[in-house]
């Protein structure tokens, strides 16, 4: 059991992996599906397919996404979340929706600091 | 109502702005308390004091967090969440949990994932 209060605590470092940019996104666009990698980047818009690689190759060292290769011309790539990437997939999803539902009340607040 | 999956969307810049390093961090440590700025800065470890008052700002702005200076010398800064703020703190909370729990598991399969 970790203490992400603590900065020497490893789960410090697992929140702000979380917290990276895409990781997120991608396990929200994962789901249950299995997504090829166009489709994951179609579905995640304005991620570059660097970016989204190194993502993925990160959140796969991490065990929290599998990557299956099939050997077919051209070769298909396929991901899907591992039970541990579910797991992560709900209380994120509690988040998007709270971004998706105070977003206009945000950009008003900051609006009138920034006339204030 | 916004949709995180759209770049052009707001809410995407909502979502990083709870993402972003220390903001998860401040929500979680006020909850449902009212907090002096080296309180604060205590109980986040590994915080300098520039980026915490940079990101109490900006959190400030976005409506997130009341700010109340007392007139007295040297001069009492308080910090507490408005209600949007601690709207936030429940969701966030879950990420914490799961951050936590789940460390060691994520810490084995990296280290798993280097030595393949």
């Amino acid at each position: 059991m970790g203490n992400v209060f603590d900065p020497n605590c490893p789960s410090r470092v697992v929140l702000d992996r979380i917290a990276a940019k895409w990781t997120g996104l991608i396990v929200l666009a994962l789901g249950n599906e299995t997504l090829r990698f166009g489709e994951l980047r179609e579905r995640i818009g304005g991620v570059a397919p660097k970016v989204l690689t190194q993502t993925l190759r990160s959140m796969e060292d991490d065990g929290l996404v599998t990557r299956h290769v099939y050997a077919e011309v051209p070769p298909r790539v396929e991901y899907a979340l591992t039970e541990l990437g579910r797991s992560l997939d709900e209380p994120l999803l509690a988040i998007q929706r709270w971004a998706e539902q105070h977003v206009s009340t945000i950009l008003a607040n900051r609006a009138a600091a920034a006339s204030a």
